[in-house]
C-alpha cells in the first residue's frame, strides 16, 4: 500500500490547490501501483508526527510533500528523523554543493544539517534534498513542497527504487490514448459498448479543453492490448499521442510532426492574448520550428504590425480580419504555416450576433490551402475559450499533417 | 475541529484535481475555521468507514464529499447511515420533487432512499440531496462530488448551521499579504522576530515565482492587526495588494494601476515565449490597458517584425538587443510602457558566459526613462526561468508606477 502525505497549511486553508498529491498519483498509477490514501495536514509537529506515524503503520511506502524548506515552519525533516532515531548531522557534500550552487545563502547552515540515516535524493533546483528513510520494510520518502523541485526529486531520484520496491504482481496495466477533434458523447456509446464486452477491464474518459480527449485503460494486459486495438481501428486518425504512451500533450505532439516535416510556424493571435504561443514555447525545442506570434491584442498593431484593413467595416472578430492576419503573419515570419485567431472572450464585448465564445480563425499554408472557420464556444468563462480555442487549432493543423485529415474537413 | 474527507478513486489516481477540498477549506477559513485535516480515499466501503469513523474521532465537524450519485460505486450514504445506527425509508417528498424536476428517471428509486436520522440539506442543481447527521456533538455532513452542485449545497443549505456550530472564540483571523520584488531570505528574518514578539499568532511565507511572497497571518483580531501594521511599515513599498485584501494576484494589480494612470503597455517577448502576454490577458479586462506582444521567438522577426539590427554582433541574448527590440515595440504599437526580454529559458541554448537562465531585459517609459537588466536566474528549469522572469518584470513595473520606486533601483 502506498500513502501521501502532503503539509502544508496554505493547502489546509485552501489558498493552494494539491497539484503535488495530483502528480504523484498520476505518476504512480501510470507505473502501474495504486495510491490507497492522501492526507493533508497543517505545519505544526504534533498534526505531522501523527500523520506519518500512522501512515507508516499502514502502508509500505509514504511519501511526503513539504516542510523541507529553511523556514521555521518546515519541520518535517526533524519530525521524521525523530520517528526513525536518527540523529541529524552537517553533510560536507551537501554544504560544499549548495556553496558552489547559490553562495553563502543564509539558510545552508539548516540544509546540510541532515539526518544520518536517511539516503539523500539529489535536488539540482532547489537547496532541500529529498530524503529516503528505510526501515524494517518500512519506506519513508520526504520530498520539498515546491512542484517542480518535488517532480524533479521524486522523478529522477526515487522512481528508479519503484521497481525494486514493488513487484509486478502488485501492477495493473494502464494505457493512455489520446484524441483530439472529439468530444465526449461522439465516443461514449462505443466505449460503452467496449466496457461491456470487457467486464474486467476499467475504461474512463477524461474530456479535456478544446475537443481533446483521453480514454484510460485498466485492467490486465492482454484485455488491455485488445481494448486498445479496438479503439485505434475507430478513433486512429484522431490519435496524437502514436498510439498509448505516456503523457504526451498536443503542443508536444504538434512540435514533433512540424519538426519531422521540417515545416516552420508563425501566429497571429488577438483573443488568446499570447497563450497559443505560450503553450507552444512551454516545450523545450519550440524554436526549431516556431517562429513567433504577433499579439495584436488592440486595433493598433492589428493595423501598424499586420496591415489589418478591414477593422472598421467587418469589425475585429471577422473572417476579413483574420485573413488578413494570418495571411501578414505568414508573409512577415516567412513561415511555412500561420494561424491567426480573433475572438471574444469575455466576459464582456458579447453581443447577440457575436456572443462570449465566437472566435473567428484561419490557418493558411504556404503550399496554398487556406481555411477560415467560426468556432461557437459554449462556455462562457474566459480561460475555457482561450484554452480551448489553441487546442482545436492545434488539433486541426496536426491530424492534418500526421494523418492527412482535410483542414477543417 | 474540522475535517474533510473526500472520496473518489479519480482523484487518488491523479486524473482529478482535488478542487473540492480547496473550495471548502477556502470557505471555511474565510469564515476563521480552520480545516485541520483533509483525508483522501477510494470508493470502496472498508476505506470509507474506517476514514469517517477516524474522522468523527478526532473532529467536531466532518464534512465528506462524493459518493452521494446513483451509479453502483456512490457508497457513502449507506456507510454513514450505518455508522449513525440509521434506518433508510423512501422519502416521498424527495421522491415527488425529483420526479417534478428529472422526471422518471432510472436512480429515482435510489435517490429517494434516505437515512431516516439525517436532516436533507436541498440539491437545487442534481438529483443527491447533502445529508447532515448530528449526535452527541458530533456533526457529519455528506455532500455530492460534482463541484458546483457540492457547493451549492454547502453555501446554501449547510453553512447558515456554522454560525450555530462554532462559537466566535474558535474563529481565528486571517490577512493576507503580498509582496514582490523580495526573496524569501530577505524577510524571514523581521518575521521570524515578529513571531517571537507574537507567540499566539501563525505567521507563514509562501514564496512564488519572481520574487513575489506572500505572508499569511493568523491569529485574534488586534495581534493581527499590530503584525500587518509592523509588515507594511517595514515592506510598504513592496506590497501590491493594496494592504491584506484576499487572493489579489500580480498581474491584476498591475492591470489596475496602468488603467489607474491611463497607460498603455506592449511586449517585445523572446524567451518567454508569450507567456508574458498570456499572463496579463487571463485577467478581463486587459484590453484597456494592453497593446498587444511582439513575440519574436525567431532572428527573422526580431528582423522584420522589430527592425533588430545588432543581433549578429551582439547575439540575441545582449543588451543591445533588448533595447532595439523595447524602442521598437515602443515605437510599433505607440504605447506609453514597453517591455522587452530575451534570454536562455533552456535546457539547451546555455554557455559559459551566458548560462541557461541569463536573461536580458528593458523598460522604456514614453516619458523618457530606459532601464536595462540581466537577471540571472538560479533554477535551470525552464518553466520557473519563464513565470520568474515575467513576474520579476511585472513586479518592477509595479513598484515603479504604484510606489515610486525608481526602475531597476
Amino acid at each position: 500500500m502506498i500513502e501521501l502525505i502532503c503539509i502544508g497549511s496554505e493547502i489546509l486553508n485552501g489558498s493552494t490547490l494539491n497539484t503535488n498529491a495530483q502528480f504523484l498519483s498520476n505518476f504512480l498509477f501510470e507505473k502501474g501501483l495504486r495510491v490507497h490514501k492522501t492526507t493533508v495536514v497543517g505545519d505544526d509537529p504534533l498534526s505531522i508526527h501523527s500523520a506519518l506515524e500512522e501512515g507508516l503503520k499502514q502502508a509500505q511506502l509514504v511519501i511526503v510533500t513539504g516542510g523541507l524548506g529553511p523556514t521555521k515552519d518546515d519541520i518535517t525533516r526533524q519530525v521524521a528523523a525523530k520517528l526513525f532515531d536518527s540523529p541529524c548531522r552537517e553533510n560536507p557534500q551537501v554544504r560544499e554543493d549548495l556553496q558552489r550552487r547559490f553562495g553563502n545563502i543564509a539558510s545552508l547552515e539548516d540544509q546540510c544539517f541532515l539526518p544520518v540515516k536517511a539516503r539523500l535524493l539529489q535536488n539540482r533546483i532547489g537547496t532541500a534534498p529529498g530524503l529516503y528513510f528505510q526501515e524494517k520494510g518500512k519506506h519513508l520518502v520526504l520530498l520539498p513542497g515546491v512542484p517542480n523541485q518535488m517532480q524533479a526529486i521524486f522523478t529522477e531520484a526515487f522512481a528508479p527504487y519503484l521497481d525494486t520496491l514493488f513487484s509486478p504482481l502488485d501492477k495493473v496495466h494502464l494505457r493512455h490514448l489520446h484524441l483530439c477533434g472529439l468530444i465526449e458523447d461522439a465516443v461514449d456509446p462505443f466505449l460503452r459498448e467496449l466496457q461491456k464486452a470487457h467486464p474486467g477491464a476499467e475504461i474512463s474518459i477524461c474530456p479535456s479543453y478544446g475537443k481533446v480527449l483521453s480514454i484510460h485503460i485498466l485492467g490486465k494486459a492482454r484485455e488491455v492490448e485488445s481494448i486498445q486495438t479496438q479503439i485505434l481501428g475507430e478513433y486512429g486518425t484522431y490519435s496524437f499521442s502514436g498510439g498509448f504512451s505516456g503523457k504526451a500533450t498536443l503542443p508536444q505532439a504538434l512540435q514533433e510532426v512540424m519538426i519531422d516535416k521540417q515545416l516552420t510556424l508563425g501566429l497571429a493571435e488577438s483573443c488568446t492574448g499570447g497563450a497559443m504561443a505560450a503553450y507552444l514555447t512551454a516545450i523545450a525545442g519550440a524554436s526549431k520550428y516556431f517562429l513567433g506570434s504577433i499579439v495584436s491584442y488592440s486595433d493598433q498593431l492589428k493595423k501598424r504590425g499586420l496591415h489589418v484593413k478591414s477593422l472598421e467595416e467587418e469589425g475585429a472578430v471577422s473572417e476579413a480580419v483574420v485573413k488578413e492576419m494570418c495571411s501578414s503573419a505568414l508573409e512577415l515570419m516567412q513561415s511555412d504555416i500561420a494561424i491567426a485567431v480573433s475572438g471574444i472572450a469575455g466576459p464582456d464585448g458579447g453581443s447577440k450576433e457575436k456572443p462570449v465564445g465566437t472566435v473567428w480563425t484561419a490557418i493558411k499554408m504556404r503550399s496554398g490551402a487556406f481555411q477560415t472557420r467560426c468556432l461557437h464556444h459554449k462556455s462562457s468563462d474566459r480561460s475555457t475559450i482561450i484554452a480551448s480555442t489553441a487546442m482545436e487549432l492545434f488539433g486541426i493543423l496536426y491530424r492534418h499533417l500526421q494523418h492527412g485529415v482535410a483542414l477543417y474537413e
